[in-house]
This record gives structure tokens, sequence and C-alpha cells, in this order.
């Protein structure tokens, strides 16, 4: 796909600190930009808190599927205290992740030997979690009765399908397969959740069969959460569901460098329609506009983008210039754009 | 309740090490039974997967009946990789928690300071998860369609009642009232799972004004996990759906002591049936049968046994005996007896 040397970005600066960082994903792209050989065409799409209060949308179909013709999109974050809880989450995010069918949501952990971790002796971590994107709890499939009474009742359905678990699992093996430890751990919960669960174990299993050189492994999501604090190490691909992806890969960062460095990818694999790529974290709208956050975790998920795009070269720029970055770092206040600067310098060489 | 000499024990040891650990749970409690003017006269339930492979029940109605009759349960674990995962969970553990209407089950976290935490900077730890046990996703409500082909689909029903939100967050209220810092989280999901996070939330705000000196705070359960690793000392009540309270309760055992230490009560406040207590550990089944297992959980459920039949002194005596005996862990290895007899003897002064 290099022979492309103009690409279109849908860009969703969102809400709270997502404006800021992107900012600074966007400045580090330009500046590998030019030396692979490649332009950027940005469009920015103003959805959100503040487009939300302005007119009630918060992601128009005409809007999607202008979005669609993109190459790739770029997203900042999106929530706000505003905005009813879920409404800009469901409406917008993953409005946007269900209907481009990002169904591989690809969350790598490392850990820095500078940054190190909260965690006293951490080992050697360096592990990616599959997270499946467009199935599971999240499905948006529930209801409520009788709201606002004492005989209330809620509901949310989980749906899993042998076509959405089998897709993820296969891209899950894929990359063990690609990895040098080549070690695939299925997280679920399916001593009690029986029904998804066998779905996906028995999915894993059979997948299993055409990886012989694999070795998979199944924990439950209690005990993962154990693993990853007492023995991060161990693990190497982790493929698990929407929910339990979501809970985890926040805990993975914890573990490691911090939410400020977590990257993100929600991935199409099939080429359908844009990937996207978006920081781990939310939008602090405690620290938002102060030029306070962290820009890492926005710009190597811009990495994310180059490698999903095939410049795969121009995304080990930008990695090499984040980890240059982070081995200098004295624990002095830089703001959001001074950090974006310093990275943007060393990618430009 | 005092008064009341006599105390009968229904006793399920269950799988793997839950055995083990549950004989030193029992030689503890004796050891301050007599000390406190009580007996406590036990019935011991062959339940668990040696019953299952020779009769194929997990929890006859009429057995459950048996049990029922007592004053309290006391578990050791349940789970056994020879029966098909879910089998016992749900037909005997779960059973016995949604028949007896355990709709509290409590998890105390803590960090002795000798034993200290994986994390490198942990603060002072003291918490309590109040995770709710009767509803959620654990209901068992869900299916499957067209099981092993292509085309299969499989559910999971999460069911949230005001009923049962509302009985649970009372009760949580109650123990942040009665403890020295006085607040309360709640912990959910609420911007993806918004019919089950919105009942959960406006439940909380509800109850709240009911208790204007509690200080109230929500987070999102993937935004608890990097607290639990960054900050846990910050917590002090949390309240939470039964999913999630499996989930950070094996992650908040992980940052204190361990999950050796986690001891847990299955708890009916009303009194309708008898309340159960049992380690948050399983059955680890790798170990089993060689005397490896830390009995400190168990043993630590007992004393939230006594706690629950208003034997405050014993349970306070029996904690302290733990927390003498990790205070001076050396980490030379013992064997679960002689854990336990280490404790029983200081238990009995
Ligand atoms: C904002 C929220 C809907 C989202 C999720 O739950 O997926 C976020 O937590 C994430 O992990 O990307
Ligand atoms: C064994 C399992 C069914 C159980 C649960 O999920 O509740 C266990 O993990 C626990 O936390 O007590």
């Amino acid at each position: 796909m290099s022979e492309n040397k103009n690409f279109t970005l849908a860009v969703v600066p969102g809400d709270g600190i997502g404006p800021e960082v992107t900012t600074e994903a966007l400045k580090v792209l330009d500046a590998v930009a030019a030396q692979h050989g490649v332009t950027f065409e940005r469009t920015e799409y103003d959805l959100g808190a503040k487009r939300w209060h302005a007119t009630g949308e918060t992601l128009p179909d005409a809007e999607l599927e202008e979005i669609r013709k993109h190459d790739a999109i770029l997203l900042g974050a999106v929530g706000d205290p505003s905005v009813p809880s879920g409404v800009l989450e469901r409406g917008l995010l993953l409005k946007l992740r269900f209907t481009l069918d990002h169904y591989v949501n690809l969350r790598p952990s490392k850990i820095y030997p500078s940054v190190g971790s909260p965690l006293a002796d951490p080992g050697t971590v360096d592990f990616v979690v599959v997270r499946e994107g467009t199935e599971g709890p999240y499905v948006g499939n529930g209801g409520a009765l009788r709201v606002g009474t004492p005989a209330e009742i809620a509901t949310e359905v989980s749906v899993n399908t042998a076509y959405g678990v089998e897709r993820v699992v296969r891209d899950a093996f894929a990359r063990a397969q690609a990895r040098p430890r080549k070690k695939l751990t299925l997280v679920h919960k399916n001593n009690v959740l029986v029904h998804a669960g066998h779905l996906w174990k028995r999915t894993v299993d059979k997948v299993a069969e055409e990886f012989p050189d694999i070795t998979v492994d199944y924990l439950h999501v209690d005990a993962a959460t154990i693993f990853l604090v007492t023995d991060p190490a161990r693990f190497d691909v982790i493929v698990t569901d929407n929910l339990f992806g979501d809970i985890i890969t926040d805990l993975a960062a914890a573990i490691s460098g911090g939410i400020g460095l977590a990257a993100s990818g929600n991935i199409n694999p099939d080429r359908t329609a844009p990937s996207m790529f978006e920081p781990v974290h939310g939008s602090a709208p405690d620290i938002a506009g102060q030029q306070k956050a962290d820009p890492t975790a926005a710009i190597l998920s811009a990495a994310l983008l180059l490698q999903h795009l095939g410049l795969t070269e121009a995304a080990r720029t930008i990695e090499a210039a984040v980890e240059a970055d982070i081995e200098e770092r004295t624990g002095a206040a830089r703001s959001t754009a001074e950090i974006g600067d310093a990275i943007a310098k060393r990618a430009a060489g």
C-alpha cells in the first residue's frame, strides 16, 4: 500500500483533552510524512459534547458516510460530564466502532525501563490485547421497564456469534504467530457466562489446531487481573471479549507506563471501512485545555495508524522517537505541546 | 444473638484445596469457641467434583433444604478441571448464593505492613467491596442457538432490578456510615451499559440523600482498575455489580496481601437464610492435597462468619491472631496445617 502517497485522514478531536492530544499526534505525523514521501490530507469533524449541545446530534449518518471515505480515522477522546453518560459514548464512539466493523481493538502494553511501573517488580512486559470490538455486552441490546419505580428492571444483553468470535480469534492467532513468543491467552469467564464463554473457548480450541506452534492458555478474567499484577511478563497475546478487554486494558496500562502511554487501534482487518486510532485514555475533562495532558498515547496511536496503512518504517520512526523521549524524561513537567514538539523533532530526524 | 451458645454450621469443603483450608478454618474456630462460651455443631456436605462424578448431582434440592436449617455455612472452594466449566460453579456455588439470597458479597481488602504489596508504593489500604450477589450477568439468563455451527449465537443477559440494586446499595451505605472515612464509591460502566448503569447510579444518588455525611463517588470499572493500582488508598467502601465485583475483588486481593489472604462473606442481611463464608481464591487443583495452600483466607472467612453471628469479640480474636501470624512471617515455607496450627494457637490465647 505504500505506493499510495497521499492518504486521507478523518480527524475527530472530540472532547476534553482530545483536541490537545490530537494536535500533537498530527504534528508528529507531519514530521515523519515528508521524510517518508507521503502526505496526509485531513478533514476535521466537529463531533462531541459541543456539537451535541448545539444541535442534539452525535454522529449523523451522512457524516459517518463522509468519514467512511477516508483511509483512516484519528480520534482524540469522547465524553463530557455535561452530557448524559452514554449519549456520546454510544452515539458517537461506539457507533463508529460498530458501523465501521472495527472488530479488532488492538491495545499493546509495554514497560519502558525508564518509565517503570507502579509494580515493585514487573519483569519484562511486552504484550498486546486483542479486544473484540463489535459484540459482547457492548451491542446496546437491552432496555429498562418501569424506570424510576420500585419495580424497575434493566437488562443488558451480551451477544456473541461464531462469526464474530472466530474472526477476532483468527486475527489474534495470526498476531501471536508473528511474535517471537507465540503465546495466546484467552480471557473470559466461562465458568459463569457459560454460553458465551463456551463459544469463545471452543472457537479458540478449534482455531488452535491450525496453529500448532502457538501455546494456548485460558484464564478467567478475575484470575487474569491477578496475573496482570503479579506476573504481567507471562502475557504475549491476549484475546478477549469487548467488556473484559475494556477492563483489562486499562489495568494493563496502569501496571505499565500508565494511561498516558496507552495507544489503541480500532481495526477493520478486512479493510471494508477505515480503521480508527485513539488513545485508550478518556477525555479527562478536569485537566482539559490546560496543556497538562500527555499526548504520548495519541502519538503512539498515530504510529499504529501508519502501521495499518503499511507505512511500517514511518511507524517505527515515531515509536523510536517516543522511546527516546521517554528514556530522557526527568519528571519535570512539560506542556502537552512541549512533549509533542520534542517527539516531533526527534521523529523528523 | 450471642445468647445462642450452640451454633450449627453446614460445612462444604468442596474441591481442590477446599478441604485442606476448611480443616484449618474449623481448627481455628474451635480454638476460639471454648474461650467465648460457644460451640459449633458441624454437618459436612459432600458436594463438588467427586460427588458429581459419582452421582451426577451438584446440589440436590433436598440437601439445599438441609443446609438451609443451619446458622451459617463455611465453604472451601468449588471447581475442578475434570468437570465441564460452569457445572459446579452454576450448579453448586451460585445455586447456594442465589437460593439463599446472599445479596451482599462482602470482600474486605487490607494491606498488612509486613506482607506488603506487589505495588511499589500502595499507601494505607483498608477498604471493603460490597459486591451484589444475586443479579447482574450471573443470573444464568442466556442461551445458545445452533451450537457448534458457523451460525452459532450465544447470549448472556444481565438482569438488574430496583429491588435488587437498592437493597445492596443500602447495605453499602450503612457500612460506609459505620466506618471512619465514610466514603462510598459506585463502580459500574454506565457510559456503555446505560440501562443497568443508570439504574445503579440513580439508586445510589437517591439513597445518598438519606446519608448526607457520606462522600459519594462514581468510577467506571475500567478506571477503577487503574486506581486500584495507582492509588488504592483512596477507597473505603465500593459498591458494585456481581461481575464487576468478581473482577475487582481479585484485583484488590492481588494488590494487597494476595489471594491467599482474601476472605469473603456471602451475606443474607435479612437473615431469611444462612449466610455463607468462603475464601475468595478458587480450588487451585494444581496444588491440591499437597499442604501448600495458605489457609489464611479461609480462616479470615471464619472470622467474618463469627462477626455475622454477633460474636464480634471472637471474630476479633481470630483477626488479631492472623495479624500476629502475618507480622511474623519470614518467607519460610509452612504447610497448610502448620499455618493453621500457628494461628489456632495464638487464637486460643
Ligand atoms: C469511552 C468508552 C465507551 C470506551 C469503551 O468502553 O470502550 C473506553 O473506555 C475505551 O476503552 O475505549
Ligand atoms: C468460582 C466462581 C463462580 C466465583 C465467582 O465468579 O463468583 C469466584 O470467582 C468468586 O469470586 O467467588
